[in-house]
């Protein structure tokens, strides 16, 4: 039996000594290694926080104590010791263990999976809360990484906690120089100072000792505090803000982490405890991995570490292509990013164009605005970013972008159903919100010549915003048209009146084999595919009026969509056709797979043919009021 | 003739000596007091900014160099300046001079009207743009108020701002110690700090001499550059992230601004100049008022500076007074807002329950977020908040309070056109924001009544969050049901089954005059109010069966609104009487008074009459394309 085997909660890791503990965190990695291999999921950060974890979890008491996870996927550690081992052969699988922190799974856990930056102010929150209901031998611990930091967030809490001198909030900074790539700005110079601040402190402990040599000095400067304590420790930043520091901690040494954590659990006030951490540490191919240290894998050979399968061109990739060509035409045309380089494409394009691409940190609110600002200066800002960020830059995207007029083109990445990373992840917001904003222009490409082609187009627009969205995973192949229709794309037809389906952007592929379903059954249907599906086109109202039942069928939130956009418009232009929008019901979705995640929305080929089948009935007979088939 | 009546541009007052300088501020500030007290507007933060916006034309030669205010509501002596002095008989008026930097008005305006906090990210992006482009001449000067660094987007700014040390951006950090309220948090800690630092300075300058004499240390402290720094100057947290530090400066001083902006121009660098002013200064009668030094103010007497007119009630004075009730009731009841202590109606529950109100400063995203944690722990955290500004903390709504089903109750005042304060300030995008997040309900109470009788049933939820939102202004008189139908308030019903209004909130008294003139035609109108309109209550879906037109009226933007989330739903109920939906068109509204603009909306009783008048006429002659009336 291994030590792991014996871990069955954190009371189990508080009688070890520390032989044990330097065998358990051994175990631990190489389990990671193992699981994570094979069922794909987070590795380089969590191999960088076995000993920060088996810390944390000595020195607290949770789940009275409360450990707060930011972002999430660096929870994996706390899931092996809060009795949660053996959940990892289906982790981040349908009905299995989460990638994330998750409430049902623990009284361990708090907070669920959720973007960047806001455990501080969950912690906050929490402390305030506790203060209020007298609990306060109830500790709020959040663990941060160096790259959240950037994040607007994160500043709006450390400003508040650090407001509050007496209420305790222990803040762990994992500072592994990096979010997903290296972290940028001034924050990381700034930490980097810190890092190297071993050899800074000893000569301050020197000179220290000098100055107690010349005493009316010494006084003198004990008077003036503040510059005092600058002098006595590199705290900087944090200490200017009134909080604590302690550190930095080597965050392999268990020993070192929870002396440091001690400390901090007994301080009585809000404080940082600055620990240095190693992405991937401890697994050779993730350390060597200059890219991301093996940030995220997909099921891999266990033996060469290699990635299993070979799904084809991405759209990321056909986009990242593009922009380049694009790039080498247009001078003016520049990148900008919030952490997410290689994910959303863009490192060919920083390669080639090192001076046009920025990478603003986790910082979406910047990443927006700022484009507003490289627009006005005359360049043509492209910000690519995971579709589900963009909720983070929304007030950005409408105030600043489009109320400006500003020309910037917005590419999102991951729209739709992404599946694996759990709720939070799915880009299914983006066409309500990118909806309602005025002068915003909206394009859902079908295929990678789609994509290229309306990448294109937004590029070329001079006044006002535009956004294009496509899904995770490979392209496919191309989708031709069989048709033009006053500019739409026609993609499938058979004679008849029956069914106009609408499809937008990645569902064209299902959209047709649903019609030609339906086509075999004798009905009339014409596929389109308007590409630009804001504003909509006047060709696709008039089409419209053709057709006895329109039906839209889209991979995104079906409230406030594009079914929803479009039954208004028409029923503004007078069209009576009747709409039906197909689309992800307003919940929040569990991780799975993309295709198992759309079937249970009810976006299979089956599924949907069999829906259009049973509204054509119903409007048929509309005495009977209909049997709800929709996903809602 | 006056001074000021001899400058038409920024050139002229290059010519002007020190004495005619201090005339002209002198002349400047007479003018904001007469000409704003007269027409309402924002006075305080401009009378603190008349020497800065001095000597910021002087020193910098705008528009080729980039002057950026932040928000936008202190620039305008800018406007003065810039030849737009006889414009501020109609200010804030429609067709009149803007209250914020508009581009329409003049070249020198770079952004117009926004949220707080953006500034520096623009000017990132433009200084990013010039350097592209070759414009290395052109300066680009930031103006941000103290109050709005507490701001998620400056912190991201600064990080970017500070990460590139050779590429130059003023920043002019106007610090009056307060947003709308006095900063909070431990960054207004710190830039106390730096205020006092004259002293300290003066301490510093003595003990670098002492080191002097004493060879050894002075070298050895010389070798850290770092160390040293922190010793010579109170930089503290802007030189920790790279950012060069000039101040603190009288900011009431024209020649020592002045002085400061030529050195920071001349930097080559990010760099900031901190710049102490005091709002309201100069008018006696601002200085003194501690609430907000007269931030911004209505129509008031010249002589008496007392406002004109006195509306009754507001919704805002409802809701505070109610919470304070429910406050005295439960002790978990706890209210938080974003520097908007007074503007949201908390002040009275700040007065009685000190401990329960969190201001967390301009910080939107923490705002939500530790109303999360606050809920997390417990208590019943009710966020109020303007409308529009909730965009700010969307995406923390969605993951960090809707995902996670705390029970956090927002309060949205300001919600519709609000009118005045322009574009950036009508709350017209809640209501789709709002509809799209799963779990959330939304409440539009009509009157007074319906508020308190809202806000108690959100504040005993237990799971899930809520949101209640009402409009700027006197509430009026409260608007009683004739009947109920299974639990759904009726205001209004004349026999038959014509028309079904529903009715969003306040619109209530449009709605019922709106109904009046159509029973009147004998036409068969009912009138009902949802209060609770998300989720769409089963009643109403019911009710809707029996009427032949539903109609709906809602003071927000009518893409994505109530009335389109309510036909879905009824579309996908299978109820076939069609939905015209009444709202505001989707484009930004210029500013003007909150009744001209509905009434420019198509939104006067009148004008929703006559529409619907139209909407029937046209569905009783299915065959006749109907004419466009409704606002799009």
């Amino acid at each position: 039996m291994t030590l792991l085997e014996t871990i069955e909660g954190p009371a189990d890791i508080k009688q070890l000594n520390a032989g044990q503990l330097a065998d358990l965190a051994g175990e631990i990695r190489h389990f990671l290694i193992d699981k994570v291999l094979r069922t794909g999921g987070h590795l380089g950060p969590n191999l960088g926080t076995v000993e920060l974890t088996i810390a944390l979890h000595r020195v607290f008491d949770s789940p009275r104590d409360r450990i707060l996870w930011d972002t999430g996927h660096q929870a994996y550690v706390h899931k092996i010791l809060t009795g949660r081992r053996e959940g990892f052969d289906r982790l981040r699988q349908k009905g299995g263990l989460s990638g994330y922190p998750s409430r049902a799974e623990s009284e361990h856990d708090t907070i669920e999976n959720s973007h960047a930056s806001t455990v501080l102010s969950y912690a906050d929150g929490l402390a305030k809360g506790f203060r209020l209901r007298g609990e306060t031998d109830r500790a709020v611990v959040a663990v941060i990484g160096d790259g959240a930091l950037t994040g607007g967030m994160a500043w709006e809490a450390l400003n508040n906690i650090s407001g509050a001198p007496d209420r305790p909030v222990v803040i762990v900074v994992n500072d592994n120089g990096r979010s997903y790539a290296p972290t940028t700005g001034g924050l990381a110079t700034y930490l980097a100072g810190l890092r190297t601040s071993p050899d800074y402190e000893r000569f301050l402990e020197w000179s220290k000792h000098q100055l107690r040599q010349t005493p009316k000095l010494y006084e003198a400067l004990h008077a003036v505090k503040a510059g005092l304590k600058d002098m006595l420790a590199p705290q900087g930043l944090f200490a200017d803000l009134g909080l604590k520091y302690l550190g930095p901690v080597d965050g392999h040494d268990i020993a070192a982490v929870e002396a440091a954590l001690r400390q901090a659990a007994g301080f009585g006030g809000p404080v940082v405890v600055h620990c240095l951490t190693r992405k991937g540490h401890g697994y050779r191919r993730a350390e060597d991995d200059e890219r991301d240290h093996h940030h995220a894998v997909g099921v891999s050979d266990p033996a060469t570490g290699e990635p299993l399968g070979s799904p084809g061109p991405s759209w990321t990739s056909v986009f990242g292509a593009e922009l380049v060509e694009i790039g080498r035409e247009r001078p003016e045309v520049v990148a900008v990013t919030a952490a997410m380089l290689q994910p959303t494409g863009l490192a060919a394009y920083a390669e080639e164009f090192p001076d046009r691409v920025f990478d603003v940190g986790i910082a979406e609110q910047h990443a927006v605005t700022s484009a507003a600002g490289l627009a006005m200066a005359g360049m043509v800002p492209v910000v690519a970013v995971y579709s589900t960020f963009l909720n983070r830059g929304f007030d950005q995207l409408l105030m600043d972008v489009a109320m400006h007029s500003c020309p910037v083109v917005f590419v999102l990445d991951r729209a739709g159903v992404t599946g694996d990373d759990g709720a939070s992840h799915n880009g299914m917001w983006d066409l309500p919100v990118l909806g309602i904003v005025p002068g915003l222009r909206v394009a859902a490409p079908r295929d990678g010549a789609s994509l290229r082609g309306a990448l294109r187009e937004a590029v070329a627009i001079t006044e006002g915003p535009s956004a294009i969205r496509f899904p995770k995973g490979p392209v496919g192949p191309d989708i031709p048209a069989v048709d033009q229709h006053d500019g739409i794309d026609v993609l499938h037809r058979s004679p008849g009146d029956d069914v106009l389906l609408v499809s937008v952007g990645a569902m064209a592929a299902t959209a047709c084999a649903a019609a030609r379903r339906l086509t075999e059954e004798g009905l009339g249907v014409t596929v389109v595919d308007p590409a630009w599906i804001k504003p909509v086109s006047p060709s696709l109202i008039k089409l419209a009026e053709q057709y006895r039942l329109v039906v839209t069928v889209e991979d995104g939130l079906r409230v406030g969509g594009y079914g929803s956009l479009l039954a208004q418009e028409l029923r503004d232009a007078g069209v009576p056709a009747p709409v039906s929008g197909f689309g992800i019901p307003q919940r929040f979705l569990d991780h799975g797979k993309r295709a198992d995640i759309l079937a249970e929305c009810g976006l299979s080929p089956e599924d949907l043919a069999r829906s259009i089948r049973l509204r054509i009935a119903a409007d048929r007979a509309p005495g009977v009021r209909r049997v709800e088939e929709e996903s809602r």
